[in-house]
């Protein structure tokens, strides 16, 4: 039991493809040169990554040209929100977000906000995570310039209205940006059906490598330079080009693309085996998260009396990798944004629990996972005082 | 003669080393956690980032929590100075920097300038690229806030009187920011004894991958986040760890300082046999760059009658991989800002070849260059109206 070792982390980093990574070694070993050099070196390079882009552009009905590659999801956020409200500060100074964004995004908001004169509102959403149409109707100002709205959450896994909101952005001409990272390799994206003016992405999050991102800008949009020099990425992102970190990106999209809907599906099926499986067979517990309008490869459930960092750490112990929520704030003891924006109370969002799937997960893995959950959340639930309370007025 | 590929571009980028890779492997086959998860597969990941800090951080006698990991130089250069300008403007605006730096610098502190009401003066350098100690001095005011000067040049290879400038820097308790990117792994470093505030790095320029930089910071040194978000790198760069590329890192950085001196020396006399065996046998040439202040890897040489680019191409095609300066301007016609500010003309900077030599150059190499090199300098000139007029009034 000790010697498995079960992912079930998939929305905090995959794995590479084997695929990706043979791509990625002939630019590791041979082809080292610099896309900028004019000898034959880097033109080897340069033309790797004129193909990466395009393989990218294709899946979302892009083009190649407007596909900018970034040193991963958390830069292209910045860059999207920083780099459209520096340069159209003189439109207005109001943005508008979510309660439940990533911290890539919230974060950077609130900078905006406390240091450079920004104003931000941010969205309510609803107890399964979807954001109000009419709110953000309402929202939208004289001053507003910019909507940031994440596509897919990466906690919870609720999918907002995306085309809705691309169509209110358009109509009242204010620039639309969405934190793609978590649906992008997972789900069918058209940039011109849903009106999105930019879109971020992390080649890590589809079994790409890690390091490496890309911002979607439809042609137009103006945003000033994150990080200012070279004339790389036609002169708005400096920087020597990652050219394996780029090749790796572009096979991993081309592939998350072949087979898409059978991949949907298949994740679909897994995991509604895993949520009810843990909601038929263990009390006291809640999804969170919207039932449909959810990544095909995420569960999110609150175990009440359970602290959720007891309970990752006893399934580590027999294998089972998962997380209480975004990866990149599980440092932090407060529980998550997300899920208190959900209206949980701080006792049942410490209680909770991802597990995502991804493309090399088994049917057997979440047989375990479903074998092993139960007694470790009873065992837990014996050492809660609240637990031992419920159980005796029962 | 055609199947010869030879690399004399070490300075745009150079080929990794077989154990950085070989490191590297793990990170990219089966340790593939996010460092911050809190599993397993995160732990060995995070341990491993900690090793690349420490390794890092000792060959420049820092400690390992003074090293951010970045995407790249050009980052580390944006997140130093804008960083650094944003966090002080309270106390003050002005930025003293170089008419030489690269791009990822002079880029930077212009848009400060030109868009966040900040102030700069670029310091002028002699014809050997050095800056003037007094004039830096004289530029010092109420309102400095921040020195950003390049450790060593990245076309002509002048090395700055590093120390001198660091204790200005602290005498008057201004910050001191170096572009180290040029030097990290080819020169001796102590942070402490040149008074560093800040130091950019970059891995692709000792034989580590691309796509993963560093930027030391002192303790006590304050700078806004440029990348926002979860909660890595102490909170100060979001962003899911590029693990392999950190890894890649800390093996290229420990690699290139455990035999440093024994490898100076070896460069430093295959680049003076390059540079006396042009200057010798092809007249009309000029060495750009200071004599002995140099980079051991940096040969730039300007010829007169020929356009730079003409002679790459003729370089390319007897397999001589070769640079005109810097790499992240190829695509722009204008003439080196660098060899313009030595006091060049246009023509004469027009005409500069960049031969860098590196870890896997060998003396053939340099010989077979010294073989190609006069008989394309005479024939690219014999197409030259001004040499022709030269040549017929000897």
């Amino acid at each position: 039991m000790m010697n498995k070792r079960i992912y079930m982390d998939y929305s905090a980093t995959t794995p590479m493809r084997e695929e990706v990574l043979e791509e990625m070694m002939e630019f590791m070993k041979t082809e080292y040169g610099n896309p900028s050099s004019i000898h034959s070196f880097g033109r080897e390079s340069k033309n790797a990554v004129d193909t990466a882009r395009d393989r990218i552009a294709k899946t979302m009905n892009a083009k190649g040209k407007e596909i900018y590659f970034t040193g991963g999801g958390s830069e292209s956020d910045n860059w999207a929100i920083k780099g459209y409200a520096f340069a159209n500060k003189n439109k207005g100074n109001h943005i508008i977000t979510t309660k439940i964004e990533h911290h890539a995004v919230l974060h950077t908001v609130e900078y905006l906000v406390k240091n450079h004169g920004f104003t931000a509102t941010y969205l309510d959403v609803n107890a399964e995570g979807l954001i109000d149409l009419e709110d953000l109707k309402k929202a939208i100002t004289d001053e507003t310039i910019l909507i940031t709205i994440m596509y897919a959450n990466n906690e919870i896994g609720t999918i907002q209205p995306i085309k809705e909101i691309g169509a209110i952005a358009k109509e009242n001409k204010v620039a639309f940006h969405t934190d793609g990272v978590q649906i992008y390799g997972s789900g069918k994206i058209d940039v011109d059906e849903l009106n999105i003016d930019m879109m971020s992405m992390s080649a890590h999050k589809l079994h790409g490598p890690k390091g490496i991102g890309a911002l979607y800008i439809r042609p137009g949009i103006r945003l000033d330079n994150l990080i200012h020099g070279g004339a790389q990425e036609r002169k708005k992102r400096a920087g020597t080009e990652n050219v394996p970190g780029i090749v790796g990106f572009g096979k991993a999209a081309e592939l998350a693309y072949e087979d898409l809907e059978e991949r949907i599906e298949e994740k679909i099926r897994l995991r509604d085996k895993m949520i009810d499986g843990i909601l038929d067979n263990i009390p006291y517990t809640l999804l969170n998260g919207h039932r449909t309008h959810r990544l095909p490869n995420n569960t999110n459930i609150s175990f009440r009396f359970i602290e959720g960092e007891s309970l990752l750490l006893s399934l580590d112990m027999v294998g089972i990798a998962a997380s209480s929520g975004s990866a990149c704030t599980s440092g932090s003891l407060d529980p998550s944004h997300v899920l208190l924006s959900l209206g949980l109370t701080h006792e049942v969002a410490h209680g909770s629990l991802r597990l995502t799937i991804g493309a090399y997960t088994t049917e057997e893995e979440v047989d375990y996972v479903l074998e092993q959950l139960p007694p470790i959340v009873e065992r837990l639930r014996q050492m809660s005082p609240l637990y031992e309370e419920i159980q005796g007025g029962n």
